[in-house]
């Protein structure tokens, strides 16, 4: 089974090496990890971003499975080029896993950012805009795919020290890939 | 042809009246709008989350298309919930369409929330997280998709004063659907 590794770590300063990481984690259960940085690509060349697209693109077609690294990213919600992965994998029928190493409800992540207040029954952040409010760590739609797609989210009990890279959360999602990798 | 109506606008406190809005814009050119709150979903049942979710789901099936309301939502970045619907309906291998009222590059949407210094040739949020730099709007999976599966993404020339209620790059949105539509 191949699974496509996506996640923020890319914007990490060490992305290659947990790249590594991630990928040896797969092989010591019989996965292999597909990685956007293993694509070679010319950061300088014009158009360096519509290659990085076409090389995590045919990465994700030839995978299986995606494991989605959906911890908070510059905000209160996963980081949307992740999301858009799980989104595209989801669609195209793969099996869908992801994990997020902080497990907060997505209200206790908004309030941590800005004011939340109450009106007319539901709860809205300084803009004005209803914030989600059922209990979820995230958007609904990905939280509830990945139980429909795949696995449900898999979040540590506690909240790792370092974030970008514990990677008890990742591995838990390896071992589910492997367990379906057998039954399929 | 129809078209799923993906966006933040569900967040809003008129989220009822600007998918109404959108809906008649659709209908002008001939098209059917699906708007997430057509589907009648009682909010008090325990899981109405996945309600919703199993609602929005078989209307992105049902539909050929969609535009996606990508303005920054609560940060820099695009609504993760509506990202997730646009990379579902691109996996799927619908039409992909989409909008963001605020034109601005990332790395300028990111500057306004946080500092962002330059590291080693690359820049950097305060947590030292890559900012990405390629003279787009958004994360470059987005972008891309839309050239490679719909339209480029629509922005207007200046931002409007309502970037919630200003309809105008989400009918540029309609009209190229509706071009689409003739042709196939």
């Amino acid at each position: 089974m191949k699974i496509y590794l996506a996640g923020p770590d890319v914007f990490l300063p060490d992305a290659v090496e947990i790249g590594r990481q991630k990928a040896a984690i797969c092989a010591r259960f019989g996965l292999v990890g597909l990685y956007p940085l293993d694509n070679a690509i010319d950061l300088a060349a014009d158009d360096a971003s519509r290659r990085i697209f076409a090389g995590n693109e045919a990465m994700m077609d030839q995978a299986d499975a995606v494991i989605a690294n959906l911890t908070p990213f510059r905000g209160a919600g996963a980081d949307p080029g992740t999301v858009y992965e799980l989104g595209y994998m989801a669609g195209r029928g793969k099996f869908c896993l992801a994990y997020s190493n902080d497990g907060a409800v997505y209200t206790d992540r908004v309030r941590r950012l800005m004011d939340v207040t109450s009106e007319n029954g539901r709860l809205v952040d300084a803009q004005g805009l209803t914030v989600e409010d059922f209990g979820l760590p995230d958007n609904l739609m990905m939280i509830h795919a990945l139980e429909l797609h795949g696995c449900p989210l898999v979040t540590p009990a506690a909240m790792p020290i370092d974030v970008w890279h514990d990677l008890a959360a990742f591995e838990t999602c390896v071992r589910m890939a492997a367990a379906r990798a057998i039954t399929t």
